[in-house]
């Protein structure tokens, strides 16, 4: 792996960013899918071409960037346990790479800003992206 | 959004690239899930202490990063499609942050190198998270 190259091109761009009623870490439920609540999802209008038709998916996976996290924790103990797992082990916001990943469901869309149920991000996260949860792939039956 | 600050701060570190037997764009499936074959993720000894425990689980989450993609593309007509879509509405590797999702199968785990089922990366493409696949918040029933 040529490192030094790969990480020179390794720089995300926000394509949008989350209106939320939770505004600071604590405020929100551990996982979005445990609220009922809504959130809004702005999309800068220079990425808005790249919505054409995502009206016709009813879930969504939307990646966020968790930027109130610290990078440097390898290892964590997971709220509810007692037993300390690496942080890949784990869904901490606080890891190398602080990408979150949240499956949604798209109420609608309009001018650029998608209402979805379930997102778990704090008020003004960036999103670095958006895709169709497609159950084929996404929730896969078990190994046999 | 404080934009300036939030992008400067949105690098990716690698941590661990992988080891497959597909070596360029159309060597492998379009999606991992439809082959049986063993990929291999090799975790830099740098974040390998964040492996702790993961053998536990049986079913993971694996984000990419496609160093081989066009960044520019908005619009795309997916494979065995004729219609347009917006790439927020596709799961092409062209996009925006070219960030790919894949749930994978774990074989095993020896010495900081994953063995897993269902990747469909290239040889030698950077991983940047691994996450535990939670069917819970996963693969959430449909909403009513």
């Amino acid at each position: 792996m040529q490192e030094s190259q790969t990480t020179m091109e390794m720089t995300l761009h926000p394509i949008g960013y989350v209106r939320s009623p939770y505004k600071k870490r604590g405020d929100g439920p551990r996982q979005g899918r445990q609220s009922d609540k809504t959130s809004e999802i702005v999309v800068d209008p220079r990425y808005r071409d790249g919505l054409f038709r995502l009206e016709m998916d009813k879930r969504l996976v939307v990646l966020a960037w968790f930027d109130r996290s610290d990078r440097t924790f390898l290892r964590v103990t997971p709220p509810g346990t007692t037993v300390e797992h690496g942080i890949f082990a784990t869904r901490s916001p606080d890891r190398p790479n602080p990408i979150g990943l949240t499956v949604v469901d798209l109420i609608g869309i309009k001018d650029g800003v998608l209402e979805v149920r379930g997102l778990d991000s704090l008020d003004g996260t960036p999103i670095i992206d958006i895709k169709p949860y497609i159950p084929e792939f996404d929730s896969p039956p078990p190994a046999e």
